[in-house]
């Protein structure tokens, strides 16, 4: 049965908002979700909602009724709710009209199964969300496996990480290592470590790219550390022809992975 | 000289902080700019800053001292303030060392000389400034022309715009111009106009991109409006193999800048 909220100061009300805090995230193992599609994709996904937030004068439209039903067969909690308090869990001027509590699963190593895809995203230290998002989006749209996330990048469960992800994040293999656990798995099976870097001479578009092949992007301000340049099987380049020598990373691990998509594409086709 | 201000209500400041409303920038024209590199860099690209403010402390700095003398040289103001001043302007916790005010230049499609690059990127009605930032530093890597921004696309001189650009901002051609202008302007000369779209079954390696070539996409949530699409030479589609069916805007602007300039630098060597 839904339940109706109109207290900021409700018990449930305030756990949700502080799902925004990522220690609080950490001691729950919940997350945030915003807006119905992302919400409702994620259910077709498999993953429903411990909890939503609605707009109570949003309850009879059928997508909300739906997702409303698929939550409580799943034991979940639904709660109808004002725009004023949405506003104020959301912090966004015009919120979401869904709100979802999602349970964080497990994203270790050992549950990647390396043939699930011929093509794979690694990062190393990733600082901000709205990349990690993006990058995750790009996966889904190349049919890559999902992203690894090395060392202390930041949060894929994050409020700003699962936004930009525009529902990747339900649909993604998502795991966090450290780097030397993954080098031993990864040279544990096959899988061609390709790494993004200025130090070559190497076109990207000069090397046949085995299955799995294995993109490795450093972080944001430094690229790839020496240590992991040196445990690629090959470093690649970009062209840069500007002056800044630089590219938002998010955009050249997509322009990687559709040249990757594109040749296996056309071996898999011959 | 160097003045040296350390109260939150001098005048200098208000007007300095002011400049992040648009309304303000509008009326005064000027826009900011934060870092050393990036105001270093747009020195070097003959965008002298009209003030700079820096931290106290980093006066004696030789980077520092050189872009003062810079702005000095060219009638401007050098002030140096607090870290806490600075901190207040910019709204950010480490707030980087060197603030700068600048003139922004007539973004009219008059000014644009279309042979200048073989490839140039347009936006129509784009929302987020992070990805307009994001673009004009694709196009800076890639050697585009510029970023032509056509109807109610958000500003290119925002904060969160110019931060994103990483200094490509400086070096990149921007114009704002209504779509049928642009349109006038386009078939008045040559040019391959290519819209990115979902619509087609042309994938974006199959088609032979001209010189020049105007890559042009739509806005983040609905993609290039149908008039639009409808006047394009040409539309391609990248492979979209997830569930989402959608990248990030600055992403597939990327990908497909990367495909024009590969097939252009192959047909220049041969």
């Amino acid at each position: 049965m839904v339940q109706h909220i109109t207290s900021h100061s409700n018990e449930q009300i305030k756990a949700i908002g502080a799902l925004k805090d990522k220690k609080r995230r950490r001691e729950t193992g919940l997350f945030l979700a915003e807006g119905l599609r992302i919400c409702t994709e994620a259910v077709e996904a498999g993953r429903t909602p411990r909890t939503i937030a609605f707009a109570a004068e949003t309850e009879g439209h059928p997508v909300v009724a739906r997702l409303i039903a698929a939550v409580e067969g799943g034991g979940g909690t639904a709660i109808a709710t004002t725009r004023d308090i949405l506003h104020k869990l959301t912090g966004k001027d015009n919120p979401q009209a869904v709100l979802g509590v999602f349970k964080a699963w497990d994203t270790q190593l050992r549950n990647v199964d390396r043939f699930a895809s011929p093509r794979w995203l690694v990062a190393e230290g990733l600082k901000d969300p709205g990349n990690l998002g993006t990058m995750l989006r790009t996966c889904d749209a190349t049919g890559a496996g999902g992203l690894i996330l090395l060392d202390a990048s930041c949060d894929p469960f994050s409020v700003e990480a699962v936004r930009a992800s525009m529902g990747a994040v339900f649909t993604q293999a998502i795991v966090q290592a450290e780097g030397p656990a993954f080098l031993d798995w990864l040279r544990d099976g096959p899988g061609m470590l390709v790494g993004a870097s200025l130090l070559t001479d190497t076109g990207y578009r000069d090397v046949a790219y085995a299955a799995p092949t294995f993109v490795f992007m450093g972080n944001e301000q430094s690229g790839l550390p020496p240590e992991y340049a040196g445990a690629c099987d090959v470093l690649v380049k970009m062209p840069m022809l500007g002056k800044a020598d630089s590219l938002n990373v998010a955009v050249s691990a997509a322009v990687l992975l559709y040249e990757v998509l594109a040749q296996q594409d056309a071996l898999s086709s011959h």
